[in-house]
């Protein structure tokens, strides 16, 4: 398998997009990421994307973003697996340049929920969970994760104020991200008083949906040390795994095995140890997702990560920088799209361009997507160093 | 790109299939694919699938069949691309497996679409096409196809009895396919009597929707010569091409142009020519698409395809056999699930079983699978032959 390189992002601002289309999203971070490589197109295009078919009245969207762009006669498919849809897009373009089939490769996604009422768009997110087994008893995504957090309290004797830290870091660092959706410090105070939305998550425990779209362009390493003028960031570790869709199915609800599972692979792949990565873009939908992330991937002891927030291993100065540019909390979670803004956020650090929110020295940055309650988790390790 | 091969192969019977669930088929379809193979699970799971999402209120469809066929922990991701997403999945499964990463891939594809109203199914069959510029303006599928099946009569002066022997041929071959959704063979009285659903187009030029799951199995090539007691049917040429969304677009609306580009790239690959198919299992969803694809793969000349049918050239012993086994429009149109169907029945023409539909001495098959109007199409050609 040759090693791949991305040589250009793009991104939109996440946020109630009123003024753009879905296609007019998509094309723009396209374009400005084939920019940011100094290329017009690609051969391949793979776009990740959740709920176009409910949200949007539009499935085959790889042949309507390509046509838009301008790119017509280009291959180019969609890949979804619900919320880790926009790194399961960009592990199929990896996989296909590696393959030595694709040269260049354009993995995009885009997501555009505000278009439909809400109580639609939490049934559109329902069916990331089982329809049968969970869905049809009345469950949401939030109650599914309120469910976890209740659990995790009881279990490692955490209040909800230990979690404060999550989401004050996230907020922090997303005040120097301009697509970032919120620009608005909070307070401990702020979090402790924040109204409950499924005890016992509250509004500041939960990550905003919105819209967006990302993308990156990704060629073979071996050119992409020749041909660009931007600094390659090589991916060294990628690795997908899957779980039982249904969270009561689990043997532990509290671990979130395919976290783990693709994590030990990407290390494996990358050659590193957990004590190598220097960011961590983690899929912190919730406060209880962050935590239940760092544990499975090795950064804390199991029903430790509080102890971790509250102690600011997690800021960009910390042990293990975190959220950097803002995470799901502050830069939004445009379902489909996010596990894209993280793996470009992962590059704007490796490249050394994240202005005041440098984590100071990165070699080697870990993005994680989650897709469903944990059941398809994709993991990927980046580096600036140079491969081979 | 190391060559890849299909080992196994498996798909359940297309019909309205009222007493198996959505994950029920998939499983079926996989395990039986599996067990061909003399295999137990796969590395990882590419689904081709359209609309799970609207009419099975269930999407992250990789991790919840994986899950429910006992492989909980394995990669698994759905591909889309409309009425071609059973071929991209297996195009998906193809690219992994040739990229060295992956060792045993399953590609399936799976369409439940009897438990939603007729109506209902319309809708989402529409969101293949352009939601904007097309939905918009009240178009459906079948009535895109029959502008442009008038406009193809008119342009090269054929009747509608002249399309007769696409449906008749269809369904002669679905006669002896068990898996087909009818085994009932058509006169010629009967096609030019057959209702008008939207004229020129009536009942018989048109395939049905139904029920129905696919999966192959996909290694590498030089372990499938070793490892396996079925003979390994080798992956020669996959490609993929788009075309615009929506058909007014196209300079030439009766011209496949990702059809053509599809085949000719993938005839390239493979090192053969047009003439070397033995086969070709093409995406008859109406006539009117039978004879583009005829004519924009190089079978015939531009306007002619009615006459190759005249001719009895597309029977079992004529020039060009299509529909072997009973095409979209006897064998079923699951519509997601189609492109894997045909190439599972290249397979089983290659290791010559295909009994009393077996092409004499087939050596080279081909199966192309249209998304939209033509605006996604993905061309793959097998061989029996030993390769690499």
């Amino acid at each position: 398998m040759r090693k791949v390189a991305v040589i250009g992002i793009g991104q939109t601002k996440v946020t109630e997009n009123w003024e753009k289309s879905f296609r007019e999203l998509a094309g723009d971070a396209i374009l400005a990421a084939l920019q940011d490589a100094n290329l017009t197109t690609a051969d391949a295009f793979f776009i990740g994307n959740m709920m176009s078919s409910n949200a949007n009245h539009q499935q085959n969207i790889g042949a309507y973003i390509t046509d838009w762009i301008g790119s017509r006669g280009a291959e180019s498919i969609r890949v979804e697996s619900a919320c880790s849809s926009g790194s399961a897009a960009f592990r199929a373009a990896v996989l296909a340049v590696a393959s030595g089939e694709i040269n260049i490769a354009v993995a995009a996604a885009v997501e555009k929920m505000t278009d439909s009422p809400g109580a639609e768009t939490t049934a559109y997110l329902a069916t990331a969970a089982s329809a049968d087994w969970e869905v049809e008893q009345g469950v949401s995504f939030v109650a599914l994760n309120a469910l976890l957090m209740q659990r995790y309290m009881h279990e490692y004797k955490w209040e909800h104020e230990h979690f404060a830290n999550f989401s004050i870091n996230a907020h922090q660092n997303a005040i120097n991200n301009p697509y970032a959706m919120f620009h608005m410090p909070i307070s401990k105070q702020r979090f402790d008083h924040s109204p409950i939305i499924c005890d016992p998550i509250t509004l500041l425990d939960a990550s905003p949906i919105g819209d967006g779209a990302a993308a990156v362009v990704i060629i073979p390493s071996e050119s992409a040390f020749l041909s660009t003028n931007q600094s390659p960031i090589t991916v060294i570790g990628s690795a997908a795994a899957s779980d039982t869709i249904a969270v009561h199915d689990r043997k532990d609800p509290l671990w979130l095995s395919a976290a783990e599972a693709s994590a030990k692979k990407a290390y494996s792949q990358a050659g590193i140890k957990q004590q190598d990565i220097d960011l961590f873009e983690y899929h912190d939908a919730f406060t209880i997702m962050a935590s239940l992330s760092l544990e499975a991937c090795g950064f804390v002891e199991r029903g430790q990560s509080p102890k971790l927030a509250i102690e600011n291993e997690i800021t960009i100065n910390g042990r293990i920088p975190v959220a950097t540019m803002g995470g799901l909390k502050a830069r939004g979670h445009p379902v489909g799209a996010t596990g894209m803004y993280q793996l470009i956020e992962i590059v704007q650090q490796l490249r050394g361009i994240a202005g005041n929110n440098q984590v100071p020295e990165a070699v080697y940055g870990m993005a994680q997507n989650i897709g469903g309650s944990g059941s398809n988790i994709i993991t990927h390790i980046l580096t600036n160093a140079k491969y081979p």
